[in-house]
């Protein structure tokens, strides 16, 4: 099972589906079906069966799936079931919030640390953070072995802050900076821009 | 061309190509090719021409294509030649982050009003908006006849909310909070949630 390539288009959906079956547990629920979670999350029971199969048999033909069981599963699958430090490079709104945000912290992930370049930020408090100067990032990021980060830099900031991302060692950047950037191949990217979702979304007005 | 269906997965392509012309036009550049475009955006060239072929002709060939024109014609087609109004509701974190944004107004967005529902929020400032009463929500956006709303509300309030929000006539949803919600088939919706995008990543690490 380890060694299956899964289809990144399926990966992209297991993150829906772990965080369908974790509000499930928060509701007091122990079992369900991929009806269930196909109305719940508006994709077809036949595609979550699918995708489910994709590594291995869970549950019972007539009985469902183990909440618990599942949620394990998939959580082992996309690594998860430990838990990643993540830095994150820009200390203005968005920044300060993904620091304050407690929704990471049950779900995989735990930022470690902030970084900004301005003087006036450096220095202040984001929650229980130190604004620590981007001047000493690489070495401190390389020093803590940290892989994931979270970019919230303008545009025009962004190319350069992720090639010393990389310098650092991170192999998976968040960008919410609403430009495309370059990396290499062994790096991974997601963007995060709401223009992007909102336009999707215009068209069909 | 307005009434030939564009697949959704290059809809959801064409605020990338957007946001890519719109930064070469601040860096001060006429012409780009669908070479230049690819390279930036991590998408092949051939997969932009197709793209782009989808609604019509832009450049000659070995010419190149007009920026300005081409970014002309995919606001055009993604409905963002106008400027659209967005309520924004939750005046938390992200909220705030939302009403202060400066990237929406030059891309076809314009925040009117937010709403919260905690007392100790409501009355207060964020930039030059004052956080109202979502119990006055309904009649408000349905009176301003805004048609697009950002929900960053936790995940035990987001089914309610949107189900108000529709109430209101509200036709486009982006959902800050992790959860699924049911819509109408008429609403669309999209999902900006940090962790799914990181869990995405991690599976590769």
């Amino acid at each position: 099972m380890a060694d299956k390539i899964i289809p990144d288009i399926v990966v992209g959906r297991l993150p829906i589906y772990l965080r369908a079956l974790q509000r499930l547990l928060q509701e007091g629920r122990q079992v369900t079906s991929s009806q269930e979670l196909g109305e719940r999350l508006g994709i077809s029971a036949a595609q979550i069966r699918k995708d489910l199969s994709q590594f291995g048999e869970f549950g019972k033909q007539g009985t469902g799936y183990s909440i618990e069981a599942l949620a394990q599963q998939v959580r082992s699958i996309l690594k998860v079931d430990k838990v990643w430090e993540v830095v994150v490079v820009g200390a203005g709104d968005i920044g300060s919030a993904l620091g304050r945000y407690p929704g990471l912290n049950n779900r995989g992930f735990r930022v470690v640390m902030i970084f900004d370049n301005a003087p006036e930020k450096i220095g202040t408090h984001i929650d229980h953070f130190v604004v620590q100067d981007t001047a000493g990032m690489v070495e401190a990021i390389r020093e803590a072995g940290v892989k994931i980060a979270m970019m919230a830099v303008p545009a025009g900031a962004a190319q350069e802050v992720a090639d010393r991302l990389i310098e650092s060692g991170v192999k998976a950047i968040l960008n919410y900076a609403p430009i495309s950037i370059n990396v290499p191949s062994d790096v991974r990217v997601q963007y995060i821009d709401p223009v992007t979702h909102l336009q999707r979304m215009t068209y069909y007005l």
